[in-house]
């Protein structure tokens, strides 16, 4: 069975000509409100998440313009806002930290080759439709990875409130880091930061219920004024900051912030680090689509609409690119922004392009105003961002439903803390997809019998069933592969040695072999071979169609000394009537 | 279903005291004479082979007495003959090219030590009893691997049958280097040579139909005769390189080589090079463990004994350990030495620990003898015995039932004879598994309906089916786990979207979901919540007693709008007679 999607061939691409053609007033005053929003809400965020990933805050900015109207173009959800993310941000630092950069300039060219390398690998991803892939990254692993990224980058940010200098990218290297350097602490730095983290975390939980039973907002205007609460702790702290002259204080600020558009080209590096950034480049696009994807088909569900998969994957490209070509950093879909974006009332794709006008205002004519703004206030932004995304509880849940998702979960968060985001996560891919073959190489085989009254027949170990002592019946739980072929032959003749005597038939249902590979097949012709020996017919029952056709291309069939039967019902019947006494 | 086979505790590791207390004459008898035959067999074998890892001649003669021992006390099988194997050499030759060594008691050291890693590795593996690992060397890869690396070392041995320098580790290096020093052959080696390898080909395919036809020797008696045939070869050869004066005219041979016990102790080699040795080592393992085991398996059912895996795995670590300390090689259980140890009524492993006193005569008193055997000999002999290795028709069989194992027997054949015998293996049990995988994450789908007059579903496209409009049934014929939960997500909402209109319940035929990880369970409610928007309710049918146990840990049945039916006819006729109204 096979559900194909045919569109018109190119245009499939451009979902922008799809959208554009209906776009009317509605649309219009829907896209500009989001836009407005959105612009408020992404300057601090821009700015925290360019520090996370330790690149100039106007960085974060650039990478929230052209990024935003390639996906305005490509994009197939209505409501996705790309830009720098917190797990992305903190990839990126930790890409780049191995090269071994000083000069501000070339850590800049490398964190945009990085994003250019990563809109390559996402548009051929693209082209091969291979959105598949993702498909690889199990939930609890994800849900484990991003625990431990938020704790991991919470952590790295503790050093910004207290105004001394960390280093590292594990949980191990940053508290050490931290511990030494713990004498340097500055005052100044921890009140003002203090006071932007109370302020946001009291903004993030209780602003939105305060401005609802205090105000009467309804609930979705508060909730949009609440998430873009951090733009007024960033116009207190710069107010603050400028008005006690806390740089005298010794607060770090972010101090001259280039005026006017980004730069465009593509950035010039020392070409020889290239082969250390494919790796990182591959990690951080398949990271940033899954974690893209999700947040759109999350919202696409809310509204009945659907997104394509694969041109998600073009259309991340081509931000990237953008990103890239724009001074920018690797981007993708972010869960708070698009969640602003479509709660403002966002339509279409368009939104994302007024936001880029509103971002591109702010690089123009705001920059100047973050002189005073205190680094301080936006690693509290960041914490109280990625704080929300810990959550520990996957790991009971996975322990409460199969070990082997909380080996993989547990794995994945361990080693994320303690090594660092890149291995974290492969590891976590690889030992989910090892749990899994080893799971199917040692399938579950029961023997069944025929549950009275019915054609069916269930496990003779859980159901009231009824045998014949001729007739042995396995139902194999699994496909058969190489890598359980072998044990599959030891089963069942080990379950024929036991009951010898009155043994006539052996039936193989089949219903759940949903392949049989060449390994497999001589594992049956060696079964079939040595039943034959001891006087047993060998039996399948409930063949697929799949299957059967497989079977056809080899000689088994023919070396068979019993018969292939479409339902087990029939076997049984058959070989228990004696009907079968050719 | 489990089925365990208890022995009194550390007696089964030790099989030696079970079949010793029954030895008398008959077993006496059969060893004896079986320990003489093969001691005539493998004096040239050992020759040959240690020439081939690139060792003394002696060496080769040394990893055949203490190693037979070993397996002896702790082997399985009953005709299993252990030593130096033509693929375990050239893997052996493969391991030790890279460390660089010229000095020759060196290189012995270090093949002794690889020989003892390899035994350490199997001993550990056979305490896990992880002799399942070899399970993950699929047929078509080990069939595609032993006919790459039969032609490699027969190509190998040109070198020697004409008499020039030749190196590499796979074709093309081999072929070069031969091309470059063509000029350098010498006629009195191509003609010895020539002898030999006719001489030996023709004994290998037509003596023992000779013996039968024109002396009425019987079948395995001539087979035997024929299966010694190298050793006459040898003889011959001798006499006419000491009668001629071969060395004289250019032809370079065994000379002297020492005689007297092998050496006994830790080989002593530059311990840095260590690391280097351990990813060959475990290969070497693997690939002899396969290679024994299913020898020994071969040779057991035709007596329909049984041998155990993992006491193999334990028997095979004590034999490279054995041989390590004695000054050999690394070996295993070989094809031709254990048929003919068979053929001539080898009863128990005794006859092996008989076969080591021959082996250790010869050492002491046969090695002068040896001085005048040509190397073109020796390669004429390996040449003869790999190329019954070769059968390229594993790529026909393969390509015809079916394009996944194809891939993987074309790989493995292609990159072990182009890059060489590790990258080969590695390969092959690589690609084998992410194609299993891939084929796992894209699984098949079937729309099912009842077939007339019985209670047994099956697909509307292939079988004559009665369907209901209200009803779709989907029988998911895979696993559920997270390389294809989301992929079963879109395949059942778009069936959903495709016929809205009459539609109430659907149905997923769960008879082949032998498993459904934590991601899954994701989708199924993700599926269950879309439906419910539609009001479609979502069953399940035929789910299996472990499954139905793994979701009773979760709140999904709590949230299922429909119900879980024991089979699919239950299903059918119930959700079909309106008898499912709550």
């Amino acid at each position: 069975m096979k559900f194909a999607n045919n569109s018109k061939k190119w245009l499939q691409y451009f979902p922008v000509f799809d959208w554009g053609r209906r776009y009317g007033r509605i649309e219009l005053t829907g896209d500009l409100t989001a836009a407005g929003i959105v612009t408020i809400m992404l300057i601090p965020q821009s700015l925290a998440y360019a520090l996370l990933a330790g690149l100039p805050a106007e960085v974060g900015i650039y990478a929230s313009i052209l990024p935003l109207v390639a996906y305005a173009i490509f994009g197939s959800s209505r409501a996705l806002a790309v830009g720098p993310v917190a797990v992305v941000s903190l990839m990126t630092a930790s890409a780049l930290a191995p090269l071994g950069i000083s000069n501000v300039a070339d850590y800049i060219a490398a964190a945009g080759v990085l994003a250019l390398l990563s809109g390559a690998m996402l548009l051929v991803m693209g082209a091969l439709r291979l959105g598949v892939v993702a498909n690889f990254l199990s939930h609890p692993v994800i849900a484990g990875f991003i625990t431990a990224s938020g704790l991991l980058i919470a952590v790295g940010q503790i050093k910004h409130l207290l105004g001394i200098a960390a280093h590292g990218h594990n949980l191990p290297e940053i508290i050490a880091s931290l511990w030494r350097n713990l004498g340097d602490v500055n005052f100044a730095t921890v009140m003002i930061g203090s006071l932007a983290l109370i302020t946001l975390a009291w903004v993030r939980k209780y602003l939105s219920q305060y401005l609802q039973n205090r105000h009467g907002l309804s609930t979705s205007v508060a909730a949009t004024v609440a998430r873009i609460g951090p733009v007024f702790a960033i116009i207190g702290t710069v107010v603050l900051s400028w008005g006690l002259d806390l740089p005298g204080w010794g607060v770090t600020v972010v101090g001259e912030v280039p005026t006017g558009l980004p730069p465009f080209g593509i950035p010039s590096i020392d070409w020889s680090l290239l082969p250390m950034l494919l790796g990182p480049a591959a990690l951080i696009s398949v990271i940033g689509y899954v974690e893209s994807v999700s947040v759109a088909q999350t919202l696409a569900a809310k509204r009945k609409q659907r997104i394509d998969p694969n041109q998600e994957l073009i259309a991340l490209g081509a931000s990237n690119l953008a990103s890239g070509l724009s001074g920018g950093f690797p981007v993708t879909g972010g869960f708070s922004r698009s969640v602003v974006n479509f709660d403002a009332g966002a339509q279409t794709p368009a939104a994302g392009a007024f936001t880029a006008v509103g971002l591109l205002l702010a690089a123009v004519f705001l920059t100047p105003l973050l002189y005073f703004l205190p680094k301080a206030t936006l690693a509290a932004t960041i914490i109280v961002a990625v704080l929300s995304l810990v959550d520990f509880t996957i790991l009971k849940t996975a322990w409460r439903y199969s070990k082997a998702d909380f080996t993989a979960v547990a794995t994945t968060i361990l080693l994320t803390l303690i090594v660092g985001v890149e291995l974290g996560v492969a590891a976590g891919v690889l030992i989910s997809l090892v749990l899994f073959i080893w799971k199917t190489s040692r399938p579950h085989v029961a023997e069944v019998g025929q549950v009275p009254g019915s054609q069916h027949f269930r496990n003779i170990d859980r159901h009231l069933v009824l045998t014949d002592p001729r007739l042995v019946t396995l139902r194999i739980d699994e496909s058969l592969y190489f890598a359980n072929a072998r044990r599959m032959e030891d089963l069942v003749l080990d379950r024929v040695y036991r009951d010898r005597e009155h043994l006539q038939h052996v039936v193989l249902m089949c219903s759940a072999v949903n392949e049989i590979d060449l390994s497999a097949l001589e594992s049956l012709e060696a079964i079939n071979q040595r039943l034959k020996d001891q006087g047993v017919k060998l039996h399948l029952s409930e063949v697929k169609g799949p299957v059967m056709d497989r079977l056809k291309c080899g000689d088994f069939l023919d070396q068979l000394t019993g018969r292939i039967f479409l339902s087990q019902y029939d076997a049984y019947t058959k070989l228990t009537d004696g009907a079968d006494s050719e």
